[in-house]
Formats: C-alpha cells, sequence, structure tokens
C-alpha cells in the first residue's frame, strides 16, 4: 500500500492540513475526539511524516557525513564500522562520501554537507588537501566538524589521530637493529600530514644512527596511479643503491612491494625487509606474512563519532576543539626478521 | 560567514519570501530589475536553497540507499566504486547503510527508506534474509529497487548477478582434475541464495564424476561468529575424513580456511587444495598465491546503479525487472595446482 501525505490524509479527514499536523502532534488547540479520529486515520492509512519536512521543522536532519579518501582500505572499512555503531545507537544516518584522494571532489562534497543537509562531518583528508578554506567554510557556519587519522596540521578542530611520528621512528630503528643499513620510507604523499609525521620520524631515526648522511635520500613519494607506484617501486629495486628494508606509509604501497618483489623475484626478508603502516587483514597469511604497525581503526572511528555527537548535541559545552591521539601497535612477522633467524 | 534562509533574504530585500523565490527561479512574473537585486543580494549574503526545502519542492531527495551486508569485504568496496561513479555523474547522493549480516537491521534501514528520503535503493541482502516482506513494502511504495550480487530467488524485482551456479560447477571439476577425491564447499549461509547456487552447482559437479554419493556431506556451513567459524574449518582439517580440496563461497572464508591451515601447518597446496569466490586484492601475494572466482564488482556495482536510474528517471519507460548476469572469470594461481606440478 502506497503511503498518503498530510494533504491526502487531511483531505480524507475533511480537516486542514495544519489541524491534521496539530493533531497529531498532540496539541491542547485540538480536541482529545478529533485527535483520536487524526490518529486512526493516519494509522489506517499508512500515513507517516516526510523526513525531510520533519528536518526542516526540527533543523535536524539526523544525518552525518563520513569523507573518506576510499573504502578499499582495510583501516577505512573499520573506521566506518565503528562510527556507524554510535550513530547507529544515536538514531543517525551516515551519508557516506569518497574523495578518491582528489581535493575537488573533498571540496564539492564539503559544499554538499552545508545547507542543514547534515548536522555534523566527519573527515579523513585526502592526500591533495594542502588548502583548508573548504574546512574553514564549514566551522564558519557553526558545522561540527571531527577529523580522524588524517588531520591537517594546522586547523584548529576536533581530532582523532595516532602517533604517527613514534611509529615512524620504530620502523628505522627496528629495520636498522634487524641488520639494515639502506632502509627508506616509501610515502603516498608529500602532502598528506600523517606520512609526513611519519616519514619524519622515520628520517630522524636514521639520521641518529648515522647510518645515512642526507635526509632526502631516505624518502619515495609514489603519489601517482597504481601503475606509476608500482613502476617507481620497481625503479628502485633494479637500482645500484638497492634498498635493504622498506617502510610503506599505507596499506596499499606495501601490497605493491610485494607485488614487485614478487616479480622480481626479490626475497623477503633476506634481500628487504619490510613493515607497513597497514591493518590488512591478510597480513598473517601474506607469503611471508607481512609486520604492521596496526592502527587503532575501529577506536579511532567510534571516538570521533562521540567528539562529533557531543559537539552536535550540547554545542554551548563543547567549544573548544580537542585532540585524541590513540597509540598504533606493532605486530612482528615474517617480513622483518633479523638475519640470524633464516631458516 | 553564516548562510542566510530565504526569509531573512527576503526581510533584507524588503520583498514576500514568494516573490523572492520566484525570482531565483527566473520567473517571468517578476520585473527584470527586482530579479537582479535578489540576485546580487543572494550572493553578497551567502545564500543557497535549503536541500532539504530543495526536496520537498522538488519531490526528489537526489540520494539514493546503498544496502550492504559490509565494506570490509574487497567485493562491496569495488562494487560502492562502481555505484558512486554512476551516481556523482548524476548530481545523487549515496546514503550508505551496512546490514553487517542481520536481517533486523535491514528491515530497520529499508523502513527508513520510505518517507522520500530516498528516489531508490540498490541492495545486497544479508546472509540472514529469508523473509521479503520488508522488501515488497517498498516496491509497494514505489520506490525503484534493485539487487546487486546477493537477490532473492523468488523477488520479482531487478537484478545484477553473476553465474554462481556454473562456477561452482567448475571449481569442483577444477579441484577434482587437480586430483582431488574429497573436496568440500564451505557455505557462509544456508539461506543466501548466492551461497547456495554457488553449493549446488559444486554439488552437482561431484555427484555426476561419481567420486561421493551423499550430498549433504559436501557442504559445510559456516555461519557463525569468526571464531566459531575458524573451530568448524579446524575440526574439519582434524578429522578422520579430511577433505584434499576446499572452496570457499566467500573472500572472509577463504581468509579463515589459509590461517587454519597455517597453524596446523597443513601445506596448501599438497595437502588441501584451495579455490575462493573472492575479489581479494592480495590473493596473488598470499602464502601461496590463492585461486580465485573473481566476480567482476565494479562493473556489478556500475550496472545496478544504471538500471536503478533507468527507473527513478523513467519510470513509465522501464516497468519490468530486468535480470543482468555478468560473468565471474576464474584466476588461476597455486593453490589448486594438480600434484604433477609440485616442485
Amino acid at each position: 500500500m502506497k503511503r498518503i501525505n498530510l494533504k491526502e490524509l487531511a483531505n480524507l479527514l475533511n480537516l486542514s492540513t495544519s489541524s491534521v499536523s496539530k493533531a497529531l502532534r498532540d496539541s491542547h488547540e485540538i480536541s482529545e475526539e478529533t485527535k483520536k479520529k487524526v490518529r486512526e486515520f493516519a494509522v489506517k492509512h499508512n500515513y507517516s511524516p516526510n523526513p525531510y519536512a520533519t528536518s526542516l521543522r526540527k533543523k535536524k536532519s539526523k544525518t552525518i557525513a563520513v569523507i573518506l579518501p576510499e573504502v578499499a582500505d582495510n583501516y577505512f572499512s573499520l573506521a566506518i564500522n565503528g562510527i556507524q555503531k554510535v550513530a547507529e545507537a544515536r538514531g543517525y544516518h551516515l551519508l557516506i562520501y569518497l574523495s578518491h584522494e582528489k581535493y575537488s571532489i573533498e571540496k564539492a562534497v564539503l559544499e554538499e554537507c552545508s545547507n542543514g543537509r547534515v548536522d555534523g562531518v566527519l573527515i579523513s583528508i585526502s592526500s591533495e588537501t594542502t588548502d583548508h578554506s573548504h574546512l574553514q567554510k564549514l566551522v564558519n557556519e557553526n558545522i561540527p566538524l571531527v577529523f580522524f587519522d588524517r588531520a591537517p596540521e594546522d586547523f584548529n578542530a576536533s581530532k582523532v589521530i595516532t602517533n604517527d611520528y613514534d611509529c615512524g621512528y620504530f620502523t628505522a630503528m627496528h629495520l636498522i637493529e634487524d641488520g639494515c643499513t639502506n632502509p627508506v620510507f616509501l610515502s603516498m604523499s608529500s602532502a598528506l600530514p600523517i606520512c609526513h609525521r611519519r616519514a619524519e620520524g622515520f628520517k630522524a631515526a636514521v639520521l641518529a644512527t648515522g647510518i645515512a648522511s642526507d635526509p632526502n635520500k631516505l624518502v619515495h613519494y609514489c603519489d601517482g596511479t597504481e601503475e606509476e607506484s608500482m613502476k617507481k617501486i620497481q625503479e628502485l629495486f633494479e637500482s645500484k643503491n638497492r634498498p635493504d628494508g622498506v617502510v610503506a606509509s599505507v596499506e596499499r604501497l606495501a601490497i605493491q612491494t610485494y607485488m614487485v618483489a614478487q616479480e622480481s623475484e626479490i626475497n623477503i626478508p633476506k634481500e628487504v625487509k619490510v613493515i607497513a603502516f597497514s591493518t590488512l587483514e591478510t597480513a598473517p597469511i601474506l607469503n611471508p606474512p607481512l609486520s604492521t604497525i596496526t592502527q587503532p581503526a575501529y577506536d579511532t572511528g567510534t571516538k570521533a563519532a562521540e567528539l562529533l555527537f557531543q559537539r552536535i548535541e550540547k554545542p554551548l559545552q563543547y567549544t573548544q576543539p580537542e585532540c585524541v591521539v590513540l597509540p598504533s601497535i606493532f605486530m612482528e612477522r615474517k617480513s622483518c626478521i633479523p638475519k640470524s633467524h633464516f631458516s
């Protein structure tokens, strides 16, 4: 049975739409008898209010936007699950947008998020995003905004991030302790703060040990298409100065490193050791099992959603931006065992 | 700068909201001079129409719902990318809902999809869904509905699926040709039509070769939690009658089969051969590389979205349900090579 709208319901009852509306909201202006009749008709004819009309009246869309670079990365899948759990418990809907790592899409999406379409925005910025005016515009319109994982360095808003610099430092130290003398860091973007912090930590550790002196040769940027990125890793592996240790800043680059090594018959970990920033589910069953810096993806999603709902529900109480740092953990597997452990 | 609404704009201009609204829509009822003045004020004061008010007027939400069991499975990530490409080109938004394989959530979500919140629904049903009244309700309300990948067998609506039965048949034949004498099929659900069709094809092939006579022993159901499912596979591998070939109906079960085999030190493919229905990106770099029946996930997403938009945009022209079958392809890798090929 087709649902009927307010006007059709009013016609059936021979009342004005305003009287029917008031009756449904249990207004004292309407007699009990009429209210009873209206309610009975509403149930009988399958009437339920249009959510957009309800949104207009209440000035709440009961929807939040989640803006992500992609969903194919396991990190974002897990983060979405965390966000959804919190949103569902509050009766909110998720409008999920993918920027596909493009600044232009991210900007267009944020433009759509104003005007009352959503009550708040959770965002992990694209690898191209350096200009922040589109984010500032949202803040100026008093739409609550919380970053998760990928947050701009110099933007004053709440965020939930992880200890990227420390983890970058740790990966370099670990590779060097395992016997690497020429480790490199594969970054997916020079602009993206998470990659930048991870790379900075990595460089600081390598320089501190004295095994390298030129910081510019430690970080390689794989910021093009998948094909370009594979080619770059291939060239690196074929170069005279072939690295004996690789830290992949994101899951995609770890997969590509494995694929290139497999094609080129380069043995991991004998010829090159690999550590990746990744929550990849298949890490333990790869050939060889992949050592990972595992980010707290699900918890980051729930925490970011909680911060956002505080700001949506109690805007006067939560006025100051908050920065929450949830630490990542190291999962050591065979892709980076020391030489003495080779069987 | 905060955006202003129609009423505030009208007050500033000392005009009625209806005149301002007409002026903005370039109505012939309004003088050119007034229209110019209204447009200038609108730009100056950062006015833009409320999307929900616009939706009410046009009776279009410009939003479609995509209902999926989960996003952690690579298949759904790819399908979302396909759907988004088509939706974006038409200026539509995606409201993505996850059922987490629960019928109760799926039902509640569909309830939310009526009332004009969305113009159409793309759905891949949960593994628990056997009752279809929640789907019928949507159809009765004239909300266009298209299934992708997971569609009920006996429900009359458009769908984009793959050749599940044929692929199930193929996997059994392939394992038997590779030397398996005791192959089994791991199903994630007895209710889910895709798993049912894949299992039926598998059983038909095994019975046709005569290597087994009891069809009930060929399919094993791993429909519980991840832990329960791992335990079931473990028991199967420890049983007297250990299978020498496994077909995993979904990506998750392939990953679990690998994990159990790794823990139990069972060699794939020497002791057990594995083929999975999966679009897993890491399939080529697993230990060993995983043979897959690779479904056309991205194309299924785009095709399903195209069918949906035909029905949204030209409801009078597209009245008959359409069933599109996009074939899957077999990617042979080391997890199922014949005995003679072992090095």
